[in-house]
């Protein structure tokens, strides 16, 4: 066992991405036997007693969690968050007469327009393409429309590593936010939101799932016809059991939010270790002379993906190696945007931060 | 570990249903280091080398034990197939100008048709309805179109526990089939067909992926502007990874059909040993005199669920409790029909059926 451990890397994985430990030695322990069921959680029906009470758990645990009131349902989908794209443009804009705004801080933010296109009408009401994504923008400086349909945002931008500080004031209008890489990462007001939604492989669970918190009186406006895997208001209606949900990736959630409450204690603790541990690789940054450039400004930068560049892609290259061959893995920006990327989400240890901050001096000593 | 596999009872589960103890053995072994990847398959990333083995593997499996000539994609995609009923109406119906023929031979079949009714014209070529589900049709009894976009069946029908012994012939029109609860149970001749999909939770994986073998002269038929996830053309041009797919579910078929290659021996095997399970169960009812009532005609029997009823609802209520008390679990038929159901999948041994066999015939003595 402990030789299994030892063969665990330091995972900077953007996503899917690390889990806690303590989570996955409690999964590994009932994986042939989930306690009181007589089978693995693979093996037991989603209309189980066994099962009600995971998937009641992990409600209850986000419910706990962002203090969301009685009037949001939590419902558990299929498709990530590109098929939310899809979904929420089909419900909420589609045949409204209205245009949707979207704000553009990133690659993912852009996704989830072009399938916006697909159903209606849309306004790019800021977008950070003209600076290369590296900050997101003030609240004077949206052009929003008062009467949208809704009003999009990424609150982390994953591949960037730019995220929101505050959500964007948008008055009377639907809020409804992307937010897979910052799920659970640190508190916020859910009541700001009319959706919110993440694909779990980031923050909180295994790829497959995708939670969507979303406010009751949007029910109302979900337009009759609807696939039924695509309809929010049956989806509420039968509580996310329409067909068999993604049954294991929902008890990982009930898992890793068990392990948010009573583990870390909550998610002011949560926050508090993110921003630790971001600060860990960002003072590193800072501290460089210039020998590793951030790519977010300053007031941007998110405290789940710290991205930054060197001086050429071939020192990026070796940078990517030589930390692989030191227990630091997927260290490689993603395709589009190149450079370093260290994904640090819930799951990542203060250690693992520690240890690729200890290696980026050593590698800039001997490099620089 | 001798004392958790003895909590292990025998699952009769509808789906999500049990899996092969090897495949639950090697997966727990695996899970906290997958090898030579340094963490757990939940958490590497779906662009990783580690799951692009994994992934072809479990491609690779199915196109050997289906005998999938090289004109065939073969897809992992999310929403079941309940996600699947609309994605292929929206493909394939929806703005042809056609039709699109249905055979109805129970409750999954009706799930098909109402989803694409939403997309198009349909048309009912059969319907069991009328003698309660108990058979599936013959050739000549299909009322079909020539014309048709596509023709669909439901190769096995869950609830009801009838089941196609080969495939209707629909001529030129494209056959499509729903084969979630009998994928990989036998072999089949996949030429017949334009599509065939199948939810995983059943016979080859856990809930959360669904499998779908489509014939590549049918993405020319796919229209612009479908939502990203919801477009063959896009999922196949991009092999399943649009964007991130459900990777464990998909590590878990990789495991269960290696299973079926290695352990079983192939699909003429598993059916072989499916047949010898079904015929267990079969005779047991057939032997019992009337007391056991089998649900299907002899002649449109399902070798996966076998359905019975007994001769009042407050015997088949004592039925279930005194089975899940001897260890034999969740025999209780669907809601929507009633009795008894036991779900006899590939991953059921032929002592659990042996075990349910000898329930029975203990049952009848002492309450017959």
């Amino acid at each position: 066992m402990a030789q299994t451990l030892e063969q665990r890397v330091y995972n900077f994985s953007a996503g899917p991405a690390g889990l806690p430990l303590p989570v996955l030695e409690r999964a590994r322990e009932e994986f042939l036997v989930y306690p009181g069921a007589g089978a693995s959680v693979m093996e037991i029906s989603h209309r189980s007693k066994a099962f009600a009470a995971i998937h009641e758990k992990a409600k209850a645990n986000i419910k706990a969690l962002l203090n969301i009131p009685d009037n949001y349902k939590i419902l558990f989908l299929q498709g990530g968050a590109t098929l939310q794209f899809s979904m929420l443009a089909q419900n909420f804009l589609k045949g409204t007469g209205k245009s949707a705004d979207y704000i553009i801080t990133g690659s993912w933010g852009n996704k989830a327009l072009n399938e916006a296109k697909k159903e209606g009408e849309t306004r790019v009401v800021w977008n950070g393409k003209d600076d290369n994504y590296v900050r997101v923008p003030k609240q004077d400086e949206l052009d929003l429309d008062a009467n949208a349909a809704y009003c999009h945002f990424t609150s982390n931008e994953t591949i960037q590593g730019v995220e929101f500080q505050t959500e964007p004031d948008t008055g009377n209008v639907p809020l409804m936010c992307d937010s897979s890489s910052d799920f659970l990462a640190r508190p916020i007001d859910i009541t700001k939101y009319a959706l919110l939604y993440a694909g779990a492989q980031k923050n909180i669970g295994p790829a497959g799932v995708a939670v969507a918190i979303l406010r009751d009186d949007m029910l109302e406006r979900v337009p009759e016809g609807q696939p039924s895997l695509m309809d929010y208001k049956l989806m509420s209606e039968k509580d996310s059991l329409y067909n068999t949900p993604p049954c294991f990736a929902i008890y990982i959630i009930s898992l890793t939010t068990d392990w948010i409450i009573n583990d870390i204690g909550g998610l002011a603790k949560m926050e508090a270790l993110n921003r630790e541990k971001a600060k860990v690789l960002y003072d590193t940054i800072d501290g460089s002379g210039g020998y590793y450039r951030g790519h977010a400004q300053a007031d941007s930068r998110s405290i789940m993906n710290v991205t930054w560049r060197l001086g050429s892609e071939d020192l990026e290259k070796a940078f990517v190696a030589e930390a692989e061959a030191n227990g630091l893995a997927t260290l490689k920006g993603h395709r589009s945007v190149g450079g370093i990327r260290a994904s640090i989400y819930n799951a990542m240890t203060l250690e693992g931060v520690q240890a690729l901050s200890e290696f980026m001096k050593a590698f800039q000593q001997k490099n620089g």
